[in-house]
């Protein structure tokens, strides 16, 4: 007797594990080589696959990448609910959250999406792809937000505030494309999370007068 | 006699001519073809001019676009200065200004740009070029948003309120690449605006108090 799965399960879980590889080096491929350089036969090369098992799981190079920015941001998202489970519910919450989201937007996964945001703005096949993904992905984001803030974002102004904290979030990440940029994001996530916390407050200070 | 400028004048003009359209295809053909496309013979083309006359002016593509985007923000924000003069002085102006800075970063000069921060995250000696000139875009940009609102960022605090206004900004800009997000947008920049005043209002308040 063995532990070993039964074949079908063997096969489906090498299955999994290809698609997985293929899906990481797409997004390292594109953050590192830009959409340009990151053609189907350097993704397959970096995920040690061979360029027809890597057609065999994804026919096209948009439906690869559309399927790694929602396997790896389905991911990351979960990481981030995760290490935000461990925050502390002190006096400086708000801006510990702030930088756990910028964190999120630093990093390669950021890197290779804004590769594909410019790449899908010149090519109409590529953005409709990426469109569907991208806002559940987005939706994702600003959930986890609304729950960490322990905010009611049915509440109109409540939700601005909440979206425009992750646009901002999302320009510091541009701004991060080019530089180290986290001297001056740290000061900049400082002032808007005061900023933030008086605007949620006096928002709930004119509800409760209501 | 005439009124025709002498011929080393007429020279000057013509390489000036020659050089504002290289710049402007410049944009033009990034923003709509990204970096991988805008070859210096695609760029030529465009502009009308010989390939040697292109590299007569700008021996690298690199030193086209960065003299691009330099030469096209330095206009472009001339040009909201000059209907920055015209804005009305009521009490929805801090809208006003964010509605025409947000003009600002969804135009092509912007999809170009974003086009060009890309390729450089993936490139070094495109990033070397870039980053001064960007540098410098961003710091008349910043002026000219503290005049507009007429604010002293000297103080620490309301430094980084106009520097947060101007990352959310480039973050709507970015959100704008992939789909027409003006709607959205528009409620946003409202939030932003009622907070921001509120933000300043605050701190100047607390000044007055010292």
């Amino acid at each position: 007797m063995s532990d070993a799965p039964p074949p079908g399960r063997q096969e489906q879980e090498r299955s999994r594990v290809t698609r997985q590889r293929l899906m990481e080096a797409a997004i390292g491929a594109l953050s590192e080589l830009g959409w340009a350089g990151s053609t189907m036969t350097v993704i397959a090369e970096r995920a040690g696959v061979s360029r027809g098992a890597c057609q065999h799981h994804f026919p096209t190079r948009g439906d690869l990448v559309a399927a790694a920015v929602e396997y790896v941001g389905h991911q990351q998202v979960e990481e981030l609910s995760r290490r935000a489970a461990r925050l502390p519910a002190d006096v400086r919450r708000t801006e510990s959250i702030l930088h756990m989201l910028a964190g999120f937007y630093t990093q390669p996964l950021f890197a290779a999406a804004a590769q594909l945001w410019v790449a899908a703005s010149a090519d109409a096949e590529l953005r409709a792809q990426l469109l569907p993904v991208e806002a559940k992905v987005g939706r994702e984001v600003h959930r986890l937000t609304v729950a960490l803030l322990g905010v009611d974002d049915r509440e109109p102004e409540t939700r601005e505030l909440v979206q425009a904290t992750l646009d901002l979030i999302r320009g510091l990440g541009l701004a991060n494309l080019l530089r180290d940029d986290s001297a001056r994001r740290k000061k900049i996530l400082h002032r808007w999370a005061l900023t933030l916390e008086d605007a949620l407050r006096s928002r709930r200070g004119r509800k409760a007068g209501d």
